[in-house]
């Protein structure tokens, strides 16, 4: 029997999500909800329902995990604690700092629901966070590095947006490779924000737009550019949607660490991602803890969880045996 | 209060075991168990004693957690399920092939006595299998890669030293390039053993030995060497000595990927490791799944468990609330 799957927002989360379950044999999708008129919804998968996200917790009997792919600023923080109250939830909640609060509200309703909440899924946090917390544990006296990109930040894109007489904007976040070799050198170094990434900007300005004050309010953006060395070209719309309409992403977690006698040897433990599309590697991730969160929600247990609360095997289809025939 | 570790087993690996335990303020060594004369048996750890192993389970009260530091062929198939019946225990069983045998073994003895088991805990496997496992989780359709070297083979080492002629030998294990970066360029590229990696040999030969025999009678070594692209240096004792007396290794773990509504993404996860000392980074490890040991037995758990059946969080000494806002 498939475990029955909905996806709660249809964005371009939600529609990774669809086309992971579509890998996942062992997956069910059963209904897709929406805020929008569900008539107007097209979805990628033959005879599955779009509903109004107000019809989602009549069908808590249809659902064995839901899965939420709105936004963490105003959607998740509401959503993931309402949505716990009927089904077992996985949502990809990324404000970092606002973490343990997300936590404790989740956690507060699955319990009282009976449910399984995991948050915070996904590549940052989630496959990073793990990779950050396994190389801590393992080399206890060292430094941890994490590196963004190369990747589209949409939030820096959207930022260069909102200047006067742009059109359109993308930005990348770049690993500055001088100090991610002096990472990998072992000699921890320490490293400013400046030091460790750079942002190059395509932007299309509207027609006779001032260009020298667009590249001067990006580089001066106080947060988002300031703080960095930015670069920025000036495009057409047309090459803006050949040469940048992807949405890659990736990075590094680096930890260097000694060990020894005298701790006189040095250890390098790296991971690294290079995605071609982030929402669905994001969406990816979700999907192999939603396999997760129905098999814990089957053991009896409820609550909050992160990624790490969950044994690696319970995000595999194949049974332990295969693992560590397979795997091991 | 400390958790209380024994060391079963004084070589390389049990002196790395020593070093990490001082490393980890919540561990405390309270006996290093050795099939030698113990009185002959010099550790690093003051105050601490050394005992024959004979004596061990006479303080199974004494000890919360036995590190077995033997080797895989004929000590650990013994010893980590016959020391299971009085302690939790944690081993680094290598023989990736005989894995299901020993977890059996280990599962009854430790389900019988109510303790934990936690076996073939290091790097490969260890580490490389929890990478192998999440990668293939998150991404369904693609392929796995594990390239291993740079780095010290000690059967190859051990192989050569057999050889008629022979005074000292080492091996070096050492990952192609070019298929790294076929790999790494999502192409999942078929790869012979040929292509993956190659082998190079330090040998120090007696006067007047026939060095070209000797290199190839190497060379031609079936199951070593002869699938293998093999270089062959002769160098004199005091070379050995001088550039080779460390023990370092590392790897690769790669998978590429593939997602979206035609499959059209493409998505690389490269997790490597670059170890100035192979046996510290593994006692490291295995350090870590200590604490683990110690923590599931604490709840009540008993029986075989791999790295795969543990959740990251039971590695670290840290609390969940702490993870959740320093790592997450």
């Amino acid at each position: 029997m498939s475990i029955r799957i909905g996806i709660f927002g249809y964005g371009n989360l939600g529609r990774g999500v669809e086309c992971a379950i579509k890998q996942n044999k062992d997956l069910e999708l059963v209904g897709v909800f929406t805020r929008r008129d569900p008539a107007t919804v097209k979805i990628l998968t033959d005879g599955v329902g779009v509903y109004h996200v107000d019809e989602a917790k009549d069908m808590a009997d249809k659902i064995d995990v839901m899965i939420l792919c709105g936004g963490s600023a105003t959607d998740l923080p509401v959503q993931t604690p309402e949505l716990a109250k009927y089904f077992n939830v996985v949502d990809s909640f990324d404000t970092h700092a606002k973490i343990p609060e997300h936590f404790a509200n989740v956690d507060v309703a699955a319990k009282a629901s009976g449910k399984v909440g995991i948050i915070s899924v996904g590549w940052d946090p989630g496959m990073f966070s793990l990779n950050r917390l396994y190389a801590s544990a393992v080399l206890v006296d060292g430094e941890s590095y994490t590196f963004w990109g190369k990747g589209v930040s949409q939030g820096h894109s959207d930022a260069i947006r909102r200047i006067d007489g742009v059109v359109d904007a993308r930005q990348y976040t770049i690993p500055v490779d001088a100090a991610l070799e002096a990472v990998r050198s072992g000699s921890n170094p320490a490293l400013t924000t400046r030091e460790k990434h750079t942002r190059e900007c395509f932007v299309v300005a509207e027609d006779g737009a001032d260009k020298a004050r667009i590249e001067n309010e990006i580089k001066t953006m106080p947060n988002y550019f300031a703080d960095y060395n930015t670069t920025v070209h000036f495009i057409s719309m047309e090459e803006l949607k050949r040469d940048h309409s992807g949405i890659p992403h990736g990075g590094f977690v680096i930890r260097s660490g000694k060990t020894g006698a005298n701790l006189e040897n040095n250890h390098i433990i790296e991971y690294s991602l290079k995605l071609d599309s982030n929402p669905e590697f994001t969406a990816s991730v979700i999907v192999a803890y939603a396999r997760a969160a129905y098999r814990l929600s089957l053991e009896g247990a409820s609550g909050c969880k992160t990624v790490f609360d969950i044994s690696p095997s319970y995000l595999s289809h194949k049974s332990g045996d295969e693992l560590r025939r397979e795997m091991l």
